[in-house]
């Protein structure tokens, strides 16, 4: 049994306590947090939950940590303190950073003997292996990714900040025709606004200032000034029946060309559609939980990322079933 | 610069040459055939035309070469062959004889000290890496895979067998109703006439019986039997103008849940639409003819799958672009 230690408890650590419960060859040991211990309840009653400060006396005890962290604040510093004791896995979404967090991780992993897997899940995670895969086989060719229709929590986050709303909920959502132009096979250079809306519905304090607060939105730099923006206005109550879950997806497609002087067309597209993105995510961490506990098992040490990972070492199986 | 062979000269291996030609990393040395060489004209003017017996004087100066025989008669003997002497990859794609083909590539491969890497294209291949990716992250769930709009070269093969045909070509369609509702998240038992259907375009000898071809083709048992078939005549030139190309693709869905008492939906889809069939391949064969180089590089020797291919060896430039 892999022994797996969670680190956080939001929405994608409960997403990996669900996959970890439904991996038969996989056990929770831990969950740690920074909330006083008696005030976390988790759903496996066989697993403890300690302080975030105590993780180091679990030395020997964990096979694997996954790390639940925010990409802003807490992983640059968690996962490079987790990986000189630990095999850890991380989610770390920020693009623009991604080489930083790597060589940080990278230098603990190994002087601690440990494996690292960092930027899991499916953005980055399953879409990048997309393009990764699609770019070597058609080499000649455009991507395009589309995110969506989903949640997304920084733009939701970015609302509620807006003095006089309460609540709010945003949807990321594709053209339809800029989607349809690009499965077709079309290479179109699109722009922000041309490939995605925005949708965001809203609770207002009572008397609020509706309009100002609309133009607040829509005026957003970065967040929403340069999409085609709708806000729709609703009651709490509305909000919690009809936007309650967190669902996503998207899709990456890759147009290309094969041949030399006669040229042949094709189009891929990998696409997800999600009830819950953090549910998803965390079952995605999960399977690397698996492949780092393997490649650690080898006795390989350093971090890698989704690309280095062979994905029979991911599979509880025999792969070759799959062929 | 990773010098190719290439054995045989059909169509995939044109594929192969001009994926070799589109790759900056990579140059064509030799193409290998059993007709008379100066009877094959190949595109690349630098590369050599050789008899295949004349494979073994070529060891120290190939570094991969890639097998583009055919998996009923040809790639059985040969991988195995090849496998002794170089790097291999091919295509076989004979499902219920995978197993007993890597055990023999294997053995050959390791006592030449090679990395021979087996079943690689679209299906087996990208279709089955999609597979293993979405039953590891989805454990809990059902895999359709639904194949076409493409051309079978296998039931054209069948049809032009039938006493009166002059020549045939058969596509293979997926079943609209049923691609959607797995699509949908739904979870039907599909039986095969519900999953496929076959169009045949058939031109048939002056004065044949077109009642019993169509007859003979749409009771043919495994080809036909089981599915709903259209035959349609056509002449020699229709065949020719309209269908002169080898087009073929379709779709890997898997459709699972995550979570342990509430359960969450997650649909997940791998989709190829591709104009030609053998150049696509062809490309496909290429990339993983570089992962094989580079793990021989690293010293590595035996059979592989795609399952046992980081995806970073397959990429010519910094993977971590893609995240």
């Amino acid at each position: 049994m892999i022994r797996i230690g969670i680190v956080g408890y939001g929405n994608l650590a409960k997403g990996v306590e669900a996959a970890v419960r439904n991996s038969a060859d996989m056990t929770l040991a831990a969950v740690f947090t920074r909330r006083e211990p008696e005030k976390v309840h988790i759903a496996d009653p066989d697993a403890a939950v300690c302080r975030y400060s105590e993780l180091d006396c679990w030395a020997g005890k964990l096979d694997v940590v996954v790390n639940c962290g925010g990409s802003a604040a807490d992983l640059p510093l968690t996962t490079p303190e987790i990986a000189s004791r630990f095999n850890v896995v991380d989610s770390f979404d920020t693009h623009a950073k991604i080489k930083e967090h790597f060589a940080a991780v990278d230098e603990r992993a190994k002087a601690g003997g440990n494996v690292a897997l960092i930027s899991v899940g499916w953005d980055p995670g399953l879409f990048s292996l997309a393009r990764v895969y699609l770019n070597s086989v058609l080499p000649e060719g455009k991507d395009y990714t589309f995110w969506g229709r989903g949640v997304s929590q920084g733009h939701s986050d970015a609302i509620r900040r807006i003095p006089g709303v309460l609540d709010a909920r945003q949807y990321t959502v594709p053209v339809p025709a800029s989607l349809d132009a690009v499965r077709a096979g079309q290479t179109p250079d699109l722009t922000v606004r041309e490939k995605h809306t925005r949708e965001c519905f809203v609770v207002a304090e009572e008397g609020a200032d509706l309009e100002a607060i609309e133009k607040a939105i829509k005026t957003m730099p970065n967040y929403f000034a340069d999409y085609d923006t709708s806000v729709t206005f609703i009651t709490a109550e509305e909000l919690a029946r009809d936007h309650k879950g967190l669902p996503h997806g998207g899709t990456v497609i890759r147009t290309g060309t094969t041949g030399v002087e006669a040229k042949d067309r094709h189009t891929a597209e990998f696409s997800l559609n999600l009830e819950s993105n953090p549910g998803f995510t965390g079952s995605v961490l999960t399977a690397f939980a698996r492949a780092v506990y393997r490649l650690s098992q080898k006795g390989e040490t350093g971090c890698r990322t989704a690309f280095d990972i062979a994905p029979a070492l991911l599979f509880p199986g025999d792969p070759l079933s799959m062929l």
